[in-house]
């Protein structure tokens, strides 16, 4: 079975290389116009841009971050980090290459082929994206595994967890950045077009219209990205983590090997291993469940998309168990990644019922009462929803700990997001529908294309949720293993000291209570930035319509100046990120030295709490004002339609939801990953 | 100084001597018109039916668990918990009596008198309800100390705690209810009266005023009283617990004792009865803050309700200083006092910063771009609201800690809460002043009478945030008290055995989780409560105005059926009061007989911390958004005024942040303290 981990890079490769087939495949598809291919090409460099300027901010920083680490720690670890930057940077620059030219394709596909095959385009071009995230996390951890710990030597437990650090460090900043240019854009563009302006949504004439979009891809693509590709690492390395610090021949080893004749050294080294061996296999079933795809679409577009994602779950977990059962460890540890699968998927299901059924009504009934009824019936909908996940969270943390303990966690958390490569591809898959209807309408193509590229829309808002149940759930679990191995860390790097975190300890209550206030401030931070950027966008919008002459009448020939509209945009979201990531940054380097190792663990567990919780609130309050608007306007509410007063007062909760969904709720998840990771790297330099 | 001790029931007798005084001298008081008289004995009326019918609610579910607690724990116990339960309902009423006949006469006294004579008749009304607060609580922990306690035995400790969980039974019920109620009767009325018929504030015509000023009483008053009640009680119980389970020459009893040359059980029966005498000497304090409002009002009447809470805390503070250093114990524990009292004072100052200056004129400027950025900048405003409130509760942690370990925790809630005579008086006097203007506008006494009482009115609003802030901060600490005095109960019924409550568990981060959503939960149910109640409000509103021929044109002798709008909210309230209420009581029960003592301690430190955070969030966001209304009302927001676009987003805001900063803010104070009495008094039942 050790041959898996050998296979893995290999299989990672072979990945890449399918990643390569499928792109070239969708250049090689018709795109339409020229009025088409102007659009999107419009998009295409305006996202580009970004992502450059994006990263030449974050490259600096992330020599300085390698620099203090190559100083304090180790050069191993400080190579480590920036090969997980590198891969990060290339896994999302890579989905938004495929990205930004599957969009059109999709409207061309729409407009010449019909529906089956426009969402088989839209598909493969987020399955780029999925199956790069994968592979490139799958190759990164396989070889800095083979290098580091070489044959059993688990002595730079903390330079592997560098890789860990070098993706959620720019995981983070993509997400902050791109989560705000895409909500400065969208609500700019709105409140001067559709509300002030009284012009349609995506309406050429408007100049936030192009950035609206190219904030599609840099916030849901790219963005998304590299917070998916963060948590597959981190979980993959803190199981590692929490299986090397293992004693051979202690409770918590004996538990793991039991029943199984290996002796100790062979039962570790597979123990250690067996992350990245699931995640080889998960990565194999998603090339299977992507390559179902083009059976399934043909009985139902809209099952396909949902049962791709189930074909891949079951072939992983038939796998899975075979790899688990071959003798060398207690087979009782395939019932932690049993619950790790289905965990993602009951949370992504009460997701869906949140955004998308009961509660939705009723925010669309209380929209008839004015906005402010809308509001709190949508805030009490998002308080609400995180009671379920977080049963369903405590009920996988008690089934893996009961059969593997700790490493349980981390063993769950690698199985949620074992079958990355198709999910993230089912995810990803939504901008570029939303992006292709932003496209049809600009170019003017008219209502039947609309209508397909539409329904194409709608199936994303839907698959989009259990997407998110994935990324919640599993920045839960891959949390809490790396706080368990933050724990083993700290007690090695004291010479095996007893450490404990007890919450009767005021230290670690002054941890919990820091930790559990910094999801509330990030939040904070990152609403009011997309306020401000908002403002600056709707100032230019209206200069614009002010000082073109013809503009906003139409008059043949007169453009928008869109690239001015995406640089504000850019410029707002890269200067307004620094904030919020630096402090998840600092903050536990600060905690950790200023008031010790049990006050830092409290501030983990802590931030684990709340960022859960208000991630998991501001996600699902923001899906269902979304959808609550939506039904208003296909008459789902009875006499109500666009235009009516219940309308306007849930446009108004569509856009408060707009920070909440796409840019506050999504930091959460990584924040509070990247303060873990950051303490398990420091770990080493703490004293109890 | 042991004196103290035994003067406390009479120091407490005497308090209640001196509020039937100044409720006695109060009456003597002239009500001014006959029409002012009725609307008096309306809200009167309501207000006392209301209590009548939740109490009569309470006492069938009160002797429910007291039975249980007789069959399962002990007789004393279940004595001690009617007991507590009793004088948090006599509290409750003797306040509500005292409001509603403070309020007529108020206005009265703003007719005749002018602002000064009024301001102090507003303020006694109020200093009727914390006077019998602070007597009840001194009265009933003392007696039971005596009676339980003996000489030197503490074997009784879990009965003394049924005190304090009978307060707290109360007190969920009573705010959560009193909430519900007013902000039912303020949204209904508001909706309907303001928006629809055009009509202004506490217009006659409207007949859903009088419930809305009826809930002044029930929420403002008797919800907040019964709140305050049992955070005193708790802290004083909590700090008794720790004191008594202090194992004499062990480590954390040497701290406390260092530097006397008292014997051990000099020293335990010293630090067992130092909460009680804190409380003692703070009412005495309290008097006197009261008294030099005589003297105060007639210099400034605006510093006057400031200045006498910061002449009580300065002379408790220099009281306590005696006490401590009386040569028994280490006089380093009056530090703990110190910070206790700055740290309620400091998160008052930063409430009143967030609830009245910058960030206020933050929401009034983003009004001007419509409801929804006045929406997302509130909800902004509140979420930063919570940083520094946490940092100074975590300060003042780690100082009481320093100085004496986690009785220095307790002790400085006790601090906090001891000059609540005081604080209570101030917080009061805010709907005794608005009930006074709604009262003058009914009653048409012309625009001179309202301008004095709106401005009383205004200046509660800013004495209510130092008010709010001694709620937080006391909850957050006599939480983490009764969390200490917990973790020693289990060890104690347990023989001994250690008993850690550690982050690493899967049971412990299981009960985080679980702890954490709770607020979350009972924050969607309170505000589902209040759109559920008002949206009958509004329909019975509606139909009065339909039905009642005249009544909307103001025709000469026809009147609404205030009445039935009373009984619609009451009905209303109580029954939304149980599922909350319930959930709170049982949730801990559940968790620690289903999942253990360890994950029961981490319930409650998960439920602290999101508690906290929410009721901050909740209570500063609400405020901000009234008072950007009301700046934008008072011209403060250029270019607007009421009636504009900006006015009219504004009062959305100020719509949402009802429920948030008077039903669901105010209940998390006293669900993460009801739950953490509970886990104390079932604790000998739990095994390890």
């Amino acid at each position: 079975m050790e041959n898996i981990l050998t296979y893995s890079p290999y299989i990672g490769l072979f990945g890449l290389l399918f990643a390569g087939f499928i792109y070239w495949r969708l250049v090689k598809r018709p795109t339409g116009t020229d009025r088409m291919r102007e659009i999107s090409e419009a998009i295409h460099d305006g996202a580009m841009a970004f992502l450059r300027k994006e990263y030449s901010i974050l490259v600096l920083f992330i020599v300085v971050v390698a620099s203090l680490l190559a100083w304090k720690l180790a050069l191993a670890t400080a190579v480590a980090y920036l090969a997980g930057a590198a891969c990060s940077i290339l896994a999302g620059f890579s989905g938004m290459k495929a990205a930004t030219r599957a969009n059109v394709r999709t409207t061309a596909a729409a407009r010449d082929e019909g529906q089956g095959a426009a969402l088989l385009l839209a598909f493969n071009g987020g399955a780029v994206m999925g199956v790069a995230v994968a592979s490139l996390g799958l190759i990164g951890v396989a070889v800095a595994y083979m290098i580091l710990f070489g044959k059993g030597n688990f002595g730079a437990l903390s330079s592997i967890s560098g890789f860990a650090m070098g993706a959620s460090s720019i995981a983070l900043f993509a997400r902050v950045g791109g989560g705000i240019f895409t909500k400065a854009a969208d609500v700019g563009a709105d409140l001067v077009g559709k509300v002030e302006a009284g012009i349609p949504e995506d309406d050429p004439r408007n100049p936030g219209v192009i950035a609206d979009n190219v904030g599609d891809n840099v916030g849901d693509v790219a963005g998304m990205g590299a917070d998916i590709f963060e948590s597959y690492v981190g979980s993959i390395i803190a199981t590692i983590a929490i299986a090397a610090t293992l004693v051979v021949g202690g409770d918590a080893f004996n538990k793991l090997s039991a029943g199984s004749g290996a002796d100790g050294s062979t039962v570790k080294a597979f123990l250690t291993s067996l992350p990245i061996m699931l995640a080889a296999v998960g990565l194999v079933c998603s090339f299977l469940g992507i390559l179902s795809m083009r059976v399934l679409k043909a009985i139902n577009p809209a099952a396909a998309l949902r049962y791709s994602t189930f074909i891949a779950a079951a072939l992983f977990l038939a796998a899975a168990w075979f790899v688990i059962n071959s003798g060398v460890v207690n087979g009782d540890i395939w019932y932690a990644v049993l619950l790790g699968t289905l965990v993602g998927i009951v949370i992504g299901l009460i997701t869906e019922y949140y955004t998308a059924a009961g509660p939705v009504r009723r925010i669309g009934l209380a929209s008839k009462t004015g906005p402010a009824t809308n509001i709190i019936t949508g805030l009490a909908v998002g308080l609400e929803s995180t009671a379920l996940p977080v049963l369903a969270i405590c009920f996988g943390i008690w089934v893996s700990n009961q059969v593997a303990g700790l490493y349980g966690i981390g063993i769950a958390a690698v199985a949620m997001l074992a079958t990355v490569g198709i999910t993230m591809s089912v995810d990803a898959y939504g901008p570029i529908a939303d992006n292709a209807g932003g496209i049809s309408e600009m170019a003017g193509l008219g209502p039947d294309v609309r209508k397909i590229t539409d329904s194409l829309d709608a199936l994303g808002n839907t698959t989009a949720a259990i997407g998110k149940g994935f990324a919640i759930g599993s920045a839960a679990l891959t949390a809490l293993a790396l706080f368990a191995a933050f724990n083993q860390t700290v007690i090695k790097a004291n010479h095996g000291q007893e450490f404990l975190i007890v919450l009767t300890d005021p230290m670690v209550v002054i941890g919990l209570f820091i930790g559990g206030v910094l999801p509330f401030f990030i939040g904070a931070l990152t609403m009011t930035a997309v306020g401000k950027a908002a403002e600056q966008m709707v100032e230019e919008i209206r200069r614009q319509f002010r000082e073109i002459p013809g503009l906003l009448e139409g008059k043949e020939g007169v453009k928008p100046d869109a690239a001015r509209c995406v640089s504000i945009s850019t410029a707002s979201a890269l200067k307004q990120m620094i904030l919020p990531g630096v402090t998840a940054l600092v903050a536990p380097v600060v905690v950790g030295f200023a008031l010790g190792a049990a006050a830092l663990g409290g501030m983990l567990a802590g931030a684990t709490v709340t960022g859960v919780l208000l991630a998991l609130m501001m996600s699902n309050s923001g899906g269902a004002w979304d959808n609550a608007k939506k039904d208003i306007e296909q008459g789902k509410v009875e006499g109500e339609t666009k235009g009516t007063e219940a309308h306007k007062a849930a446009v108004v909760g569509d856009t408060v939801g707009d920070p909440f969904k796409d840019t506050s709720g999504p930091s959460m998840n990584i924040l509070i990953k990247l303060m873990a990771v950051v303490s398990l790297v420091i770990a080493p330099l703490l004293t109890i």
